[in-house]
């Protein structure tokens, strides 16, 4: 799976996932109209408006970018069905060619990081059938437990040909309370990232190992060391635009293949239409606001490695 | 809720929890069965042999127990039929009296905890209505994205009078990979702890605060070095029984009152049947099997307290 999303960044020529993180906020007043008419206002009518939103954003956006990011959480939130409707996003946007990261951030110990990873990645058994629960291509780990926590993930991985993106750097302000703790003068976050190196070593894709890291954009000059601290890693980088990440900042993430990170943006683009540069557009067409969006994402991010 | 979990802990004079980790290889054959006649070798029939294991256990349980635990990653690798029998445990646990720890791991940047912590812990809004769409009293949550990360969580606890219990050092082997490391002297998990001990302040019930941590049984120095760092903080301890912890190596995760501590066992209750003690009992009658293991169980810890 780390082969075909180095495909699709070479294929579209641009290291970018958008992040399908709909918030009920952000989807158009009469998209949730229509779904609360047929639904009402239930969980299942917040599922329908969000399918409705989601599936809009794919069809406008598909042909330019390699991948999308769901975030589970903004699904789980309305229970069952939102997570019905996760599901139906992972689908929708695998038929439509992209890589699907599932931003799931799960962690536990040894059978419990098992039972995640089958569920997300791999395939579970019930009596002599195997099914594929939600079947992501990646998922995020969180790895404060350690390798038996994150070994499961990666048996998973070797056996299905997916990949996890660990959580090394998070993108959020406090990141550091723990993160950045220097341990024999040496910060939390490069451990780990070493970790993630190590466990990347045999897990090898043609060019990058299927075992990426999650450095924050907010954090440019971690970054630049992180990215020597893992060379073969592919870096998920969240925290473009909205959290205030800018091309510019990003180039350190790269290789100098131009290959080896793939920066996320959720809220810039999906909610492109409520911001005043894309406000022409109209809720009405929040999905041409989205390509829009993605365009400018892109120009800006190739644009800042043409000229580093 | 921390008011009901110690009512429920002095009523049952049992300070433990009954993990509800329901593997199907712990799923006695005529359940299964029964399942997969009514519904296939499906995710449905895996869930239904779920929810049917559950209910018996539960029924042979509840009137010594104060808590139940169910960790989710074991419905969630059934997809969303696995997640709809999570939530009628849940509710079932509840009508039954008992007081329910989503063992769920989260953690995030700060609007996507929010969003885990309104799914599992509070109420989310569709239009003019609310629903509560997991609705456990507790949570765990991991804290490796530091405050802003666990802060959303807290809100939703003050709010909805619930409570978290955050990670701290956990009961697997390679937890000390990150956890034990060394910051000025002083272990990560003890900066984290003292974090808890922070946050729990202003989260006061009665007596203990509604923010606690969770301490594997599996280090019992540990256990006591944290018990002072964290001294109002319930402490969930997971590790006895089958990890291999024992009641004399818990005493001092509790407090003089008997008091602050709270211990989990999964398998060494809900698969009793399976181990050579209980044997006597069968397959048929494995909620019996359970509830002689929670009896000796609390007569394990009971007397190691009563002793120490």
């Amino acid at each position: 799976m780390i082969n075909k999303l180095v495909e699709n960044i070479k294929r579209t020529g641009a290291p970018i996932v958008v992040g399908l993180d709909p918030k009920l906020e952000f989807i158009p007043e009469h998209i949730k109209a229509a779904a609360y008419e047929k639904f009402g206002e239930t969980l299942e009518g917040a599922a329908e408006a969000i399918w409705q939103f989601n599936k809009e954003i794919v069809d406008k956006t598909y042909d330019l970018i390699p991948a999308v990011k769901p975030q589970v959480a903004m699904y789980e939130q309305f229970g069952v069905p939102g997570l019905l409707v996760f599901k139906k996003t992972v689908d929708y946007c695998k038929e439509k060619g992209l890589v699907v990261i599932g931003d799931i951030k799960r962690g536990d110990i040894g059978s419990t990081s098992a039972a995640y990873a089958v569920g997300h990645l791999g395939k579970v058994k019930v009596g002599s059938r195997e099914y594929a629960p939600f079947d992501e291509d990646f998922v995020t780990v969180n790895p404060y437990l350690g390798s038996d926590g994150v070994n499961p993930f990666i048996d998973v991985c070797k056996e299905e040909k997916k990949g996890l993106f660990i959580l090394v750097k998070t993108s959020n302000p406090s990141s550091g309370e723990f993160q950045d703790q220097l341990i024999d003068g040496k910060p939390l976050y490069e451990l780990v990232g070493e970790k993630v190196a190590k466990w990347g070593e045999d897990c090898m894709g043609d060019e990058y190992s299927y075992i990426g890291a999650v450095v924050g954009a907010t954090y440019p000059e971690m970054g630049k060391a992180l990215r020597k601290v893992m060379p073969k890693a592919f870096i998920l980088v969240p925290g473009y635009g909205a959290q205030g990440g800018k091309g510019k900042d990003l180039v350190h993430f790269f290789n100098e293949d131009g290959l080896g990170a793939i920066v996320n943006s959720s809220r810039g683009i999906i909610a492109a239409y409520k911001q005043e540069a894309y406000a022409k557009f109209g809720p009405e067409n929040f999905g041409d606001a989205s390509r829009a969006a993605v365009e400018d994402m892109i120009a800006d991010i190739r644009g800042a490695l043409e000229n580093r």
